[in-house]
């Protein structure tokens, strides 16, 4: 493998000292991009372009080909990568969002779902970080990833996307047993997924715990945050003589910051609601931080989003330990040059930060 | 006006001795209850549900006929009167929510903005709290209630619902005087209106921070909190030889408790993700809480259902200063018996903790 030419990111994940904090934005590739709208339209459906590792190869290169600032790549695919490879036949409706075939319901469809084998039933992902692996060249590192288990159970139970996740509680209240047979499976399959992409070049991996945050204080610590804890002492820690650092993200996840530093990532990744440099406070030396601009600052002017940038900056104060990042997702209606405009402020503003 | 006969909800707010802890539900009247949907069915479409007073007080007694347990009752309004007074021109679209004919988008739209005149431009407001108190006839006390500033700007602003708030957030960063200038007009406009329900006869007041815990830490204090305080501090604060105790809202404002529990009110409602004892701690003597069960538990068994209440009874310990609540409005499909199972458990439950 190449030398890396850029590590900020990764040295900042373990706090080590960098020159400028290291940036890069959830969703990079994404349809904010006219480039990656255009491969979409070639390309087909969503899950089509996942499934093509040179497709994905393709959008994953594209944001770093426009912005020059990125100091990461993130493996272009879906978190419902695994509940399709258990055979739930993932599919995406125009406008509606991701769905599935079969919806879990019962103990039975729970003990009847197989846990993938990511070498047979998802060698489409491990082929997709080596080739972007190898394009990338050392350019910037990879960054993997998956959903945590209790946001695929959420899409598993619902059969898709949910406003409340009511079939979902409705089995965590009723039915625990059964809920944590599913989640054991899918911390399994996260575990042997996520171990397959750092094994296949991937040299950080982050854990998206989209919907963490809806659960009480009690059932996230039982049914989300434990499960992550359980992946995370399963997974290769060391690979190609560098450390793997390991993300974790739960949205709307700040009230719980202290017990997910516990959990054993190198770093936590924040949303907008946290001050940034509250939750550095609150942490400690434990982790390190990424996040955590409100993405709708994008669709500000490039003044306002500097601005944004340097408070945020400031908040965190001096020192290693930040990635900076959008607190979610970019959505699809931002101008990439405000995208562009966001990524320049974070060098520019941090490096008095870094003397 | 005749004597109040339960007067626990009022009590547990300015944190009283009490012998069991007071309950009601947020959207207690509303489509989870078929008398409601048979009353909707007669009465035509939402806003003429609300503007009708005799309607307003016939679904505002309905759950309470239906749940003895219930120690409050709530107003029957939107919280997009104040709005629609202003001129904005609110209507409803089947399955789509609230829209208005209208939207804000420049500061010349802000500035001939008026501030509505309670009694005039709301008095279907004013007429539906005398019509209920007059029912209630001192059974349980009445609850008037407002969106905050920052919510009904979000709605006016993006001219309905909204999934991110980009409008919103796009004036707020790249335009604050105008979105200053806004919230103000709305605090002033929200203190006259719940002055106004308190002099018609509500006995408490609640502001509804809806979308609050949807800013980034720093925007929530000076675009969303700073007019709740002023609201308070603006408030009749007492009214009939009575203390009106005023409860405060913010949904995803658990990161900020300390900061909500300074600004006035006399107790804050929680949302699900706080651990409600955690939250006791953090705020002290100084508010009472109210919450704040998932309103998903309700899908739930009543056996769960139960141990749910007991659990968060017994987080929030020995003592006053807990109203018990859902963490948001009970939805549309629930069972009307689960939530009897609820109020009843909460009953039940929570004798034992203020013996």
């Amino acid at each position: 493998m190449t030398a890396l030419k850029n590590d900020r990111f990764l040295r900042a994940l373990l706090k080590q000292p960098v020159d400028v904090t290291p940036v890069w934005m959830m969703r990079q590739a994404g349809r904010y991009l006219p480039e990656y709208r255009a491969s979409r339209a070639h390309a087909g459906d969503f899950m089509s372009l996942c499934m093509n590792p040179e497709f994905a190869c393709e959008v994953t290169m594209q944001p770093l080909d426009r912005y020059p600032q990125l100091d990461a790549a993130i493996l272009f695919s879906d978190i419902l990568t695994i509940p399709d490879a258990m055979g739930q036949g993932l599919y995406f409706e125009t406008g509606e969002g991701p769905r599935f075939k079969k919806v879990v319901s019962t103990l039975a469809d729970i003990e009847a779902l197989p846990i993938p084998d990511p070498h047979k039933d998802l060698g489409y992902v491990m082929d997709a970080v080596s080739t972007i692996r190898r394009e990338l060249n050392g350019r910037v590192p990879l960054i993997g990833f998956s959903g945590s288990p209790w946001t695929l159970a959420t899409y598993m139970v619902e059969g898709g996307s949910s406003k409340d996740f009511r079939k979902t509680k409705a089995m965590l209240y009723d039915n625990p047993q059964a809920m944590h047979l599913l989640l054991d499976k899918l911390a399994q399959s996260v575990t042997s997924y996520l171990n397959g992409q750092i094994m296949a070049g991937a040299q950080a991996v982050q854990i998206f715990d989209t919907w963490g945050g809806n659960l009480s204080a009690a059932a996230y610590q039982e049914f989300s945050l434990a499960y992550m804890r359980k992946i995370v002492s399963g997974l290769i820690r060391e690979h190609e003589g560098r450390k793997v650092p390991v993300i974790m993200f739960t949205k709307g996840g700040g009230l719980w910051l202290e017990s997910i530093a516990d959990a054993g990532a190198d770093a936590l990744g924040l949303d907008w609601t946290c001050d940034i440099g509250d939750a550095r406070r609150r942490v400690g030396d434990k982790v390190a931080l990424q996040g955590n601009m409100d993405p709708t600052v994008l669709y500000a002017k490039p003044e306002a989003i500097r601005t944004e940038v340097g408070r945020i900056l400031a908040s965190y104060g001096k020192g290693s330990g930040h990635v900076f990042n959008l607190g979610h997702g970019i959505t699809p209606e931002v101008n990439p040059e405000h995208a562009g405009a966001f990524l320049r402020a974070v060098h520019e503003l941090s490096a008095q930060y870094h003397e």
